[in-house]
């Protein structure tokens, strides 16, 4: 399909890499869709491109292979990076706003794919793993003070039940209720894992 | 199979009734089992039945069908009165103390199968809704002051991901530390939430 009007995307720079980006995020996306409801080895290569709106053969191009993509779905390095993106005095802020903004917006939060990892025999192996070292280690090396290892993974699951209420249980008052408003509920609880008043 | 020498059970009363209760409580545990690692409608009578040490047919003489298997399954009912089962002022304590010893005791606890509802379809629907009525609203009607309906979600909010970490991330601080410790630091916010301080 060819079309005369010239597409405003076109006239910026690099539309290539930017449409490759967000392809490759739409695919990552689809997978963990997927990821989700159905064991990792029921899920086929022509199931993700189909939801990504891809071809296989593209799918491929991208990631090179099935095992190289779920690699990187398996991964937290990127979702713990935005997460844990601000100083520590107001961590606990940022750890439950992020959470709840990605909620709202994408419909999944950074670090809720943990939950599934039952689901995966020695794929949720990894992803707890991953999940272990990328999040929980990453968060209790920041913390000062005494069992930085407990606290973190305190705060941490603060955070996922949190996730799990809004996005899995879908409680009606936390899906309605101003993100500003629950941040000010929750997220003292969250800090004084972090930085515990004293 | 006899022998001559009687089991002790055999001395106390109702035996039979005692072993009934026991394989019906194994049945539920073996289908609440795969239903945490396959779609409810990959799941046969005769998967549970072999998990739950059973022959097929005890399982539909004690349930009546798949179904009426399942619906008792995806109920919180019991698991509620117990998770709830404590006077407000010590109920933070309770909910802490009761899905830490159940997760140390028996490796699972009573709230946590919520989070496997995305796998379930419309069954999902119902783990949701049963969970919505059976265990959030309950507490909420529980609660004195405004907006207890949000402060139940994020009570039980809190409480889901404690089981996460432990039961799911399996994180190493929480899985080593004496349920009491944990108790004492994690307690104080959810009880914040039911029994808001001023």
């Amino acid at each position: 399909m060819t079309s005369s009007t010239p597409h405003p995307a076109a006239c910026s720079p690099g539309p290539a890499r930017r449409d490759a980006e967000a392809t490759k995020a739409a695919i990552v996306r689809a997978a963990r869709h997927l990821l989700a409801r159905h064991a990792h080895t029921d899920i086929t290569l022509k199931a993700v491109a189909e939801r990504a709106g891809v071809s296989p053969p593209l799918v491929l191009k991208y990631f090179g292979s099935k095992d190289a993509l779920f690699a990187q779905v398996l991964s937290f390095e990127a979702d713990a990076e935005a997460v844990l993106d601000a100083p520590l005095e107001g961590l606990g802020r940022h750890m439950v706003q992020h959470l709840l903004t990605s909620q709202a917006e994408r419909g999944a939060d950074p670090i809720l794919r943990i939950v599934y990892a039952p689901l995966h025999r020695e794929h949720g192996y990894v992803l707890r793993s991953n999940f272990r070292t990328q999040v929980v280690r990453r968060l209790g090396e920041r913390l000062p003070g005494p069992d930085a290892g407990l606290r973190a993974e305190l705060a941490v699951g603060m955070l996922l039940g949190l996730g799990v209420m809004y996005g899995i249980a879908r409680g009606p008052h936390v899906r309605s209720t101003a993100i500003a408003e629950i941040t000010d509920r929750y997220a003292p609880a969250v800090q004084a894992c972090l930085t515990p008043p004293e």
